[in-house]
């Protein structure tokens, strides 16, 4: 197949100052690998180059040991070694034509200094939101040549571990936007004050880069160009320096947000695709130079209309890159049906939020799996034994993803059967939920995925028994019968059900029993929410958005705690609030009574009784795993039947997020000829092996080496 | 000097099992460095070992990878590699005659599967409080011999890294104690229901690794003997299992706490040194064997007591060995007065909380960079500008440890100079808070250090200006002025005064007002806590006590967050109950009048006026920099005045943490003589290098090398 003609625009060169983007794909840096997985690193970028992205960015580099990221993970390019490790994947992205991009990192007051244990330095002595025992050093005017310097001298090494595309970081709020903004600058000398006085830091680094990296390389900068109030610039200012700036930079890489960067790293429940369009299109208008926009952009449609239209020139992507780093060939190709949506959920973001835990996908299983486990997204070795059947009982998205996997390694036939009338298990009845439509995407890849493999079956309508399984003639076995919503009232908060919680009892609800069953709930509803993720949410918006007069109570400090992962607190409390949900926290339900609920605090055994009509129980869930026990209680029934070997995956092992069910399918199908398929085999650690004292003579020799030729002018803490 | 006549018990030799502890001094298992500082482990815990510990732990270490510790981080024996690394340790800890121990750690449901992507295994499927989405699998009844295979394996690799003590670990309701406890464990076969059924998990471990490892190692287990109703087992129950393992083990590590281990790492405010005993001393009716027991002992009288009580035989440490690595030495050589007691801030733990930050110290600036910076605790170098006189400005705990360091370095003089009559700075009034008084011993540690420097003068009383300064006569002047709490409502919250505050009127009152000054304030008193650490709640307490109607009013989601990491939120939030004190989080203070403040949320521009007739002001700190500014400002009259170098330490660079202001004393003293003083001299990284995708191939070697010559029997979800 061959390029739609309305998506060629996509695939036009473009210069980038001394440099050409071979198209106009472009990975914007992103998190998720970073300096303590230089392999990983190497081997994600290159993924994206393989399968098209003209250009390929690794995350943002903090420029020397005064920004450090810690407790998160991001990449260094502090000495030689990080040149080293950087210098393998420029490389690898080279090796495949693309370009490669460092966004060089220094983070004003955002550095907690954990590690390194540097305090930050900033414009202004203003303790960073969130960490409020982080408190910046202001910055001496003499020390910003100091800085600077730090950035010249990244910039060089960074130059010579072969990056073409080289950023100033200044997007989110880090320390050039610091400089810029009212709210951090309170500056009374030549950086601070007028709006020329704060561009100036900007400026200069800017300046100093270009004039360090010389004519064969590309700069550019990052900026957030609407910072909603939140400690950045607003649009118009954002353009002002644009304006200021744009001889000094070879194109644009711009977005939306602040320190509250939830309105750039938008997820779907809240932002539709390229929601960031009423600000950035208005860049055009004050820049001479490209424009790289983002917009979680999957749709090839939407990515032309945006070069078209004058928003942007250049399609900057992480997530969907991270979905799909073939996004760009599926479309060269025409295989438009092949390409795997990002379904913005941002468990992505979620898992680096967590102590900077790898890069992983909902979508794309083997996103960070590339060098430690060696998968390829789109190759596939043909199975060891492929000669074999495989029965996959339950078509949510483990069983979607084993088979599929399966599939795609030449098994002699795969069935996926379930009883619904659709594929898609529990995510069929989520992705109807107020805001969840895009979640759908998991399910419409892996419809059109097995439609195509000649040798996977799906059955839809058959709920398969015991007796149905041992009947079925199948070699091996898969159960991915998922999970449900637990009736009793167990949860995390007290480790046991709750008096009176029984879901056979009207006032009781489960999620599936209110949204599959249609289970009446009363006027004043009672959402109690002990999995702290999107369900107990979703489900007080619709029975709000029907007039039920909802409160939400959870025993976490927040609602929803696990949106901090995944940054969608603000609209999460926006959307509870514009409900007129009301919301409880701190809150555990003590026993569960007909009218009435005793609900007590975390810290006290206290309770107090409060009348509601209905309780609808977002507690825990538990694994379908009945057929699975049943199976595996009687092995020699099994063998007789001609089964060689029975396997579970996903909810049905443990409940679990939907990218950590995904990748369990994944997994298995990739280790399905393994010795030991229900193990997961290795994988490659990247960990710093050391025999004692001695290597600490090598390190030191190493530090020796990285002596600057040419010093920075110091003043640290003078 | 020799050991006191009364200490002489604690140098007693005793045997565990096949092996000798050489006194009573036990470093036992915490965390701090782990798996990626292969280093910094060696040479943390080598550092113990020459100080006298007798045994010497490494933290829990991870068996395999299905118990997965990210975002933390912690020791791992899965593989060869592991083996290689922590031999290394083990050999630094023989150089010193001490015993290396390494603690086996399955945690059951405690392990998130972040880096791994492995569902947790438990008794039961429920899921772990904190982390509700982590809902671990049940485990078959056929899977129980594979993880015991596993605690097998793991002490095997141990044994040929060198270990001499092996623990299995079940305190702090890992997975050993999940099988006992009836919170945990809610199975109906064989190893669940019944006390004998409850225990036969924990038992087969110890019977198996025991018969694993042979005869030359010594075996242990850790127990929590106490739960305080979180989820483990109560001290009958304890003694029971005791009595029942008692034969399988060589010694006992007991402590009390579960998932909620607050009682365990037991801080300074709210729990006294050894407050364990109560239920630890249980212990001794129910076993023949040793007992190891903690309890921050960092007083001789006191150690000495608990063995002679009978409560114990060994003296178990992890912080006080954190903060005084050659405490037992020191109690050896009658050096008492050169102990440096840990004050329980538990300031170490509260960085390993935070994403597995390495270990650091309040009082031992040197904890945690023995490797990386190659500092010792007790030995200083002669410094290259020894010849020079210093000029210390400003006795707090920047301040004196700079200048003992200084000191020790052997410069010619060093003066540190204080306006108050005492040395100690804010943290002399901040230890007269309520639940603060250790702290003091920042304090007291330093002041006896420093009265037997020949070469330090400490002058109190004294306020020096510029001209002060100037005047002095030093070579080198290093200002440690501290810093002052604003009075005008400056925050990370807003990032912004807040209007109508100001700390010269009546109402409005910062903490040093309060304090120092006895500002006074009225019956209803608003404390508005920006800063989330223990001011606050301190201050609210010291006024509720004193009759006055306290609100405490935070933007964060909980009073106090930093005490997240600290492990002591039961205890604060029990205080401000007990106290009477009303909490108000996510709230934001938007103006302030005589009378009323005006109250609003986080997430909502909306605000209501309410009455209070005092205010006070716990937003954020500034650095007192007035006169490093001035000295600064002017360095042609520095120069003329015969001062060669200014620099700056603690708070008046940026206000932190008293850890991490000490911290920054010590290593100025330590660096007085580099090319760039006030610059950190770079430390070692300890991250891996790779120069690309050949590197893949090395790894996957190693991986084929570590493939167990006997496999286990391995079901994994299956």
């Amino acid at each position: 197949m061959s390029t739609a003609e309305r998506h060629l625009s996509l695939f036009e060169p473009i210069r980038l100052g001394p440099k050409t983007l071979p198209n106009r794909f472009y990975q914007v840096p992103h998190c998720g690998t970073g300096d303590l997985r230089p392999g990983m690193q190497t081997a994600f970028r290159a993924m994206r180059a393989e399968g098209g992205w003209g250009a390929v960015c690794v995350e943002s580099a903090s420029i020397a040991p005064e920004t450090d990221h810690w407790p998160v993970h991001l990449a260094r390019i502090w000495d030689e070694n990080d040149v080293r490790s950087l210098a393998g994947t420029c490389e690898a992205i080279h090796q495949h034509g693309s370009l490669a991009g460092i966004e060089l990192w220094w983070g004003g007051s955002n550095s907690p200094g954990l590690e390194t244990r540097t305090p930050p330095r900033a414009p202004s002595q203003i303790a960073v939101n969130g960490t409020p025992w982080v408190i910046p050093q202001e910055i001496r005017l003499a020390d910003i040549a100091e800085i600077q310097a730090h950035f010249v001298a990244a910039a060089d090494r960074a130059r010579r571990a072969g990056f073409d595309l080289i950023y100033v970081y200044g997007a989110h709020s880090q320390g050039p936007m610091q400089f810029l903004s009212e709210t951090f600058n309170r500056r009374t000398d030549a950086y601070g004050g007028s709006f020329e006085n704060r561009a100036r830091f900007w400026l200069e680094c800017l300046e100093k880069v270009r004039e360090g990296v010389g004519e064969k390389i590309a700069v550019t900068t990052r900026m957030s160009v609407e910072d909603f109030g939140w400690g950045g610039v607003s649009i118009d200012e954002a353009c002002r320096f644009i304006e200021l700036a744009d001889d000094l930079v070879d194109y644009w890489d711009v977005n939306v947000g602040s320190l509250d960067w939830s309105t750039d790293i938008a997820s779907s429940r809240f932002f539709p695709e390229n929601s960031q369009q009423p600000w950035t299109s208005r860049v055009r208008d004050h820049t001479s130079k490209p424009i790289v926009c983002v917009g979680r952009f999957t749709n090839p449609d939407t990515m032309a209309a945006a070069l078209s239209s004058g928003q942007c020139d250049i399609i900057g992507a992480a997530r969907p890159a991270i979905s799909d780093p073939f996004l760009p060939n599926k479309i060269r190709d025409g295989r438009l049906g092949d390409i795997r949506e990002c379904i913005g959920c941002n468990f992505c973001l979620s898992r680096w939020a967590q102590g900077g835990a790898p890069v992983a996908c909902t979508q794309n299983a083997t996103a960070g799996e590339e060098y430690r486990r060696g998968w390829h997204p789109e190759r596939f070795s043909v199975a060891a034994n492929a000669d074999r059947t495989v029965l996959v009982v339950g078509a949510g998205p483990a069983g979607m993803e084993c088979a599929r996997v399966l599939g795609k390694r030449g098994m002699d036939a795969v069935h996926l059967v379930d009883a619904a009338p659709e594929i898609g298990g529990a995510l069929e009845w989520i992705s109807t939920l107020p805001r969840m439509r895009e979640w759908h995407r998991v399910i419409d890849y892996r419809r059109i995925q097995l439609d195509v493999l000649r040798n996977v079956t799906v059955v839809n309508g058959s709920r398969l028994d015991l007796e149905g399984v041992l009947d079925y003639g199948a070699d091996i076995v898969v159960l991915a019968t998922g999970s449900s919503w637990v009736g009793d009232g167990l949860s995390a908060a007290t480790m046991a059900p709750i008096p009176g919680a029984d879901a056979s009892l009207p006032h009781v609800v489960t999620p599936e029993q209110l949204v599959l069953e249609g289970k009446e709930v009363g006027e004043k509803t009672l959402i109690y929410d002990c999995d702290g993720n999107f369900m107990g949410v979703a489900l007080a918006e619709r029975l709000a958005r029907v007039g039920k007069a909802v409160t939400l109570a959870t025993p976490a400090e927040t609602p929803a705690e696990y949106s901090k992962f995944t940054g969608e607190v603000p609209q999460v409390r926006r959307t509870l609030e514009e409900c007129g949900v009301t919301v409880r926290v701190e809150s555990v339900v003590r026993e569960i009574g007909p009218g009435a609920v005793a609900l007590g605090g975390v810290y006290s055994e206290a309770s107090r009784e409060e009348e509601f009509d209905s309780v609808v129980l977002v507690t825990q869930r538990t694994s379908n795993d009945g057929l699975y026990r049943e199976l595996d209680d009687d092995e020699e029934r099994s063998r007789e039947a001609g089964i060689e070997a029975i396997y579970r995956i996903g909810d049905c092992v443990a409940p679990r997020l939907i990218g950590d069910v995904v990748f369990d399918g994944h997994r298995l199908g990739r280790e399905i000829d393994s010795a030991s398929p229900a193990v997961h085999l290795p994988f490659i650690r990247e960990v710093r092996v050391v025999g004692g004292y001695q290597d600490s003579d090598y390190d030191r020799q190493i530090m020796a080496e990285d002596a600057d030729p040419a010093p920075v002018p110091q003043r640290g803490n003078r």
